[in-house]
């Protein structure tokens, strides 16, 4: 191969507007000229196609080039962003985002999300997803909250290696598989004032007990890829630092697939960081730190590739190791076999039935009742009001990572759910916009004649930053925002007034993040946390709120009080008073606690008692949990096991998360839970990046009730 | 000496109310078992003493038992919190607390202050001050931020050092000097969510360059004590870590003066850190790690080093250093020579006239007017209404770290301040306490009768965490709180009743850190800050308000808007906008800048140059920039220097402080104010603690002129 060559196959390009316009015939272009690897012509929110018959012949079209007019004929490998679903993509099905996914808490529900996207990734032209994100909730003032799986490590290593097993199923060879990449590596998700790609100045303690845990997760399941995060740590662009890329990725943790970019992260490191002068230098500094693929950086990339290596700046040993990788991976994934694909199965799969059916059972288990004085579940016979700008909007629906358009979407909104489950009246007064109130008055006419008002509130479709978004049309410090977590005044005002005419009011909340909504929680009888639920979610909420499926749902994140009372977290860290604790507000005060969500049945648990109470470092012990359904109707619930460390030569927080498991019950039924849990996830990850535990005692917290294990020494 | 007698002089204990109260006669019975080496009997919140003939004949009277009824006869080493004058003795001159000192930008006066407070301190007995605070303020929070020299490194550095000059005078041989105490080492300020003492779990990068920086400037002045942070950094509780206290402070950083316990710090270690079992392994912990003296851990303490070197789990080695450096301290303080004081004395120097009128110049200097449209400065012959719980409270105009009793102390009001520079009518009417309000209805009717009122609102009285205090008579939750930035509901009552009369309004900020008084801001005419200003203040506020003063003082710290928009830094870092800036709400968005005030008269600033355009690694350059008064009346500005790394290996602030000066013109007058800058300040501090600048370009700013200097490599 040529030093262009190799380069060439070292970045990728777009098709769509990102900065600039660029068509399919200007990829054709540098393709031909640059045998270029990569290409993103969908599966993002700029894509020059979202319509799934476009997709697939853009993407025959350009492989045919790749193959016909290039000298080597290596096909490319197309990448896309389908997070939570094939969502950019009309005709694909949207699961609910990851906070939705995760309040689940059903690993293996994700692994289907995960199988059943890959299947519609792959059956439409792409090969590589930038999915999952192993990103730790820990601002909700950030615009990317939305797509984690919420603030506990563990749970959201459990719900990234589960999506990594999903999309890469038995292995890349299956043809329905896709290539994963854990994202954002190794610490993005708790950004200065929640400004997205702000520095993340977190303690290398912090960087290895909160961020490292879900990456290791990812890497123990085999993910092929690992995209850095765009912001700085500790000083240091991740994409151009060979202390995060290579010694710690490569190095201690052992990694050996492809490291893609984030998209402009490379141009990033001169442009905002100012770590080096120009591209040239961020070319090098990347290719030194580690990158393989420059995945938006096209042309002008391959070129400073090419000048590094001739002027003696970049070694090209360098490159044929990221070389190996690339074309090690299309080799996998058969691309060298056949890598056109067929408009009719495409056809026959994306947003199938079957896969609809999945989102809908899936958006059911999120569904998380937060309060409820028994308004709920609503009688089928009720004339019920639905008001609210997130009753009847598909694309507030689905959230970001989505289309924002929703032209070819079939999507099931809240008002059209009510009306397929609710026998009564159902009559549909929006009231308010996002930011506008609109005819309020007819709203509270409307609710004065209804059994039940149901007003849906929160948040509209958004990315990284909230807005403006043409859709939303809202200027860009308009709600929703970086520093508000309050509802604004037209949906707050929407509420007030429906709830003044004493007609039972419940909140539906869809939204991306937790909201303050302090108002609602201390005056409405019901209120129920949505999240943005996915194509079939408004099906889900109906059928939750009218008793047809149990909210099964946990909060997989606290909601704070107010911006004032961030961060709350339930694994804060213990500290002292020392003017005593009775001038200590209390150090977790959420309006509704992680891992919070009521069931329309009781659940009863039964004495705790583990395995093995002594176990060595290496060791197993199990948390049994007796549990039994004393209601009058099955529902579900989720057990969770909370570790403490009883001293330790670090601090440790108050208590982590360290087993869950997720039952469903038919009333009278009873069953005990068994809870495995590993003694190295009671402890620390070591400088080495291990998780390990050392020996001594700690406390297993289930509810109220607490078991003390010992880790024992290697040498007992 | 006895093992008993060395570990004796390793502690020190307490006389008051400190979890549990400890008369005189107890401290005695310790002093003669143990040979006890420290005590606090006075200057602290709870002490046995707080009137000044008590303070002195305690201090005599231990230091008589001390000498005549042990073995060794070794001195009392005294400790008092001074941290803004001898505030803790009711006759003690309180000068404006920290934020307020800062606001001054008088290096001088600084030094003047600590000069006073250790003359006030040593002629009541007492040898070593808890003070000059190190810390950064990062959490507007947190409830100690009042106490810090505000939000830049810099600005720190330089109140530190000059307040080190000031306690240590001469050299600690001076016997109107004290021991000055650099706290709190070495990171702080950051406390998750503003809980005082919670983790500050910043990057070592963040750590190195925002919270060392000003520590390095009072360990360059010899400052002859240290006292660790009771928060855990990086997992790792200050007191108990070798790494900071050994390998960093005295190893890097070459420190070889004493290295105090903040009070409770070595229990707290294992009582809430949880990284030890029990005090026994604290006190080995701490004494490992490189403590010298345990401030109020007493006789348990001295007890477990005995048993812990008796079992050979503590080296007597280390015991001997630690030894070496508190006897020598005595030594040279002259203790060995007489450590009595005499009453006479003591009442001749401490809130004399001078000092008293020093305290009126600070506070004068702080006054930092936020806004004003003419109706600044008042006529002395106005009527005016003087309003709000904190025009007529000695005890919130002195805030923290002073007596919590009005009894004995001498403190002028805002109220009072008025009365003596008003010649109209004066009406007072409080018309709110904190947190209630009065008769709001009778503050009108004087306002509609006025033609001014002045409004002083803010915060009262309090330490760390905020209360509830006796004084305040709050509740936990109240305000002044953790959570809340803005006033509370009766004192916004009272200032919107008053601004709807039509009268003007003058607001009168009496606070210990930034609140986001927005609505203020946007409807009242004229807004002071006036920080918490002293024993003087409201002579100071009342000379500003009516233009006998020009109000020079420029903000410290930045006035954020909301919580949602913490933290609000002028320095904060760059970071890249994914998707493009147009989305991107601004990263600085204060109600009123870091530097921000005006004066009474105009400023024009010519053309600013540099001496030197290049200089080497270790060279200065001298900023020069012509100032002019061109209003019509004497006045004060402030000239700041920032600096801008062009591109550096890591990333560096949007603008970081580097130099500035306070000028005085007269009406008319020009002058070019010389600022040296010297090049190490312009960089970044290393991983071996010291600070420099690497070779390559640098943006010098004043003003909305910019001057670029290069900084050459050592080889050219």
């Amino acid at each position: 191969m040529t030093l262009t060559e190799k380069a060439g196959q070292l970045v990728g390009t777009w098709a769509g507007q990102l900065g600039e316009l660029k068509s399919v015939e200007d990829v054709e272009a540098e393709v031909t000229e640059y045998t270029i690897g990569a290409v993103a012509s969908f599966g993002w929110a700029g894509a020059v196609d979202a319509r799934l018959d476009d997709v697939v012949e853009t993407v025959n079209r350009l492989q045919e080039v790749a193959l016909t007019e290039t000298r080597l004929g290596i096909p490319l490998l197309f990448n896309v962003d389908a997070v939570h679903g094939h969502a950019y993509v009309a005709e694909g099905t949207a699961f609910p985002n990851g906070l939705g996914m995760a309040a689940t808490w059903d690993e293996s529900g994700a692994e289907t999300i995960a199988d059943i996207t890959a299947t519609e990734v792959r059956k439409t032209g792409a090969h590589q997803n930038y999915s999952p994100t192993c990103d730790v909730a820990r601002e909700p003032r950030w615009g990317r909250t939305f797509e984690t799986f919420g603030e506990s490590p563990f749970l959201c290593g459990r719900f990234a290696a589960a999506m990594v097993r999903g999309y890469q199923g038995d292995g890349l060879d299956d043809p329905e598989s896709v290539v994963a990449t854990a994202k954002h590596f190794p610490a993005y998700s708790e950004p200065v004032r929640g400004e997205d790609t702000a520095p993340v100045e977190v303690s290398s303690y912090l960087l290895r007990n909160v961020f490292l845990p879900s990456f290791l997760d990812a890497l123990d399941e085999g993910v092929a890829s690992v995209m850095p995060c765009y912001n700085a740590i500790d000083g240091r662009p991740a994409h151009g630092s060979r202390e995060y890329l290579t010694d710690l990725l490569r190095g201690d943790l052992g990694f050996d697939g492809t490291i893609v970019s984030d998209w402009g992260g490379v141009n990033m490191l001169h442009e905002d960081h100012h770590v080096t002068d120009d591209h040239r230098g961020s070319v090098q500094m990347t290719r030194t730190a580690g990158l393989d693929v420059a995945s938006v950086d096209a042309t002008a990339h391959a070129d400073n590739i090419v000048s590094l290596v001739e002027d003696g700046e970049l070694s090209e040993q360098v490159l044929d190791a990221s070389l190996r990788r690339v074309l090690s991976l299309k080799f996998r994934l058969g691309l060298f076999e056949d890598p056109f694909v067929d408009p009719n199965e495409a056809r026959d799969v994306v947003g199938s039935d079957a896969h609809r059916s999945e989102a809908l059972e899936t958006a059911r288990k999120s569904m998380t009742l937060l309060q409820n004085d028994e308004t709920l579940p609503l009688d089928p016979d009720a004339d019920v009001l639905v008001a609210g700008p997130n009753a009847d909007d598909p694309i507030h629906q689905l959230g970001g990572w989505s289309v924002p358009d929703p032209e070819g979407t079939d999507v099931v909104t809240i008002r059209d759910g009510i009306e397929s489950v609710c026998n009564g009246t159902v009559t549909y007064e929006q009231g308010a916009t996002m930011n506008e109130r609109l005819d309020i008055d007819a709203a509270v006419a409307a609710a004065e004649d209804a059994d039940v008002a149901i007003v849906a509130v929160g948040e509209n479709w958004y990315l990284h930053e909230f807005g403006p978004t043409e859709e939303s049309g809202t200027a860009m410090d308009e709600f929703p925002n970086r520093t508000t977590l309050t509802l604004p005044d037209a949906q707050r005002d929407l509420v007030k007034a429906l709830h003044e005419t004493g007609t039972p009011v419940v909140g539906v909340l869809v939204t991306g993040r937790p909201l303050a909504v302090d108002w609602m929680a201390s005056n409405l009888p019901s209120l129920l946390m949505a999240y943005y639920p996915g194509t079939m979610g408004g099906q889900a909420v109906a059928e939750t709120l009218f008793g047809v499926c149990d909210p099964g749902g946990r909060l997989p994140i606290s909601i704070p009080r107010s911006t004032g009372h961030l961060p709350t977290r339930f694994n804060h860290f213990p500290h002292p008073t020392p003017i005593g604790s009775e001038e200590h507000l209390s150090s977790y005060d959420p309006l509704f606690e992680f891992g919070h969500g009521l069931s329309y049945t009781d659940f009863e648990f039964g004495s705790v008692s583990v395995t093995e109470e002594t176990l060595p470092p290496h060791g197993t012990t199990t948390v049994e949990v007796p549990v039994e359904n004393v209601g009058d109707r099955s529902g579900s619930t989720v057990v969770h096991v909370y570790v403490t460390d009883h001293a330790s030569s670090r601090v440790t927080p108050v208590r982590e998360l360290c087993g869950f498991e997720r039952v469903s019950l038919d009333a009278g039924k009873a069953e005990t839970v068994t809870i495995p849990i590993d003694a190295p996830s009671l402890g620390r990850v070591d400088s080495s990046g291990t998780l390990r535990a050392v020996p001594g005692e700690y406390t297993l917290h289930v509810e109220d009730q607490s078991v003390t294990v010992t880790i024992e020494s290697d040498f007992n």
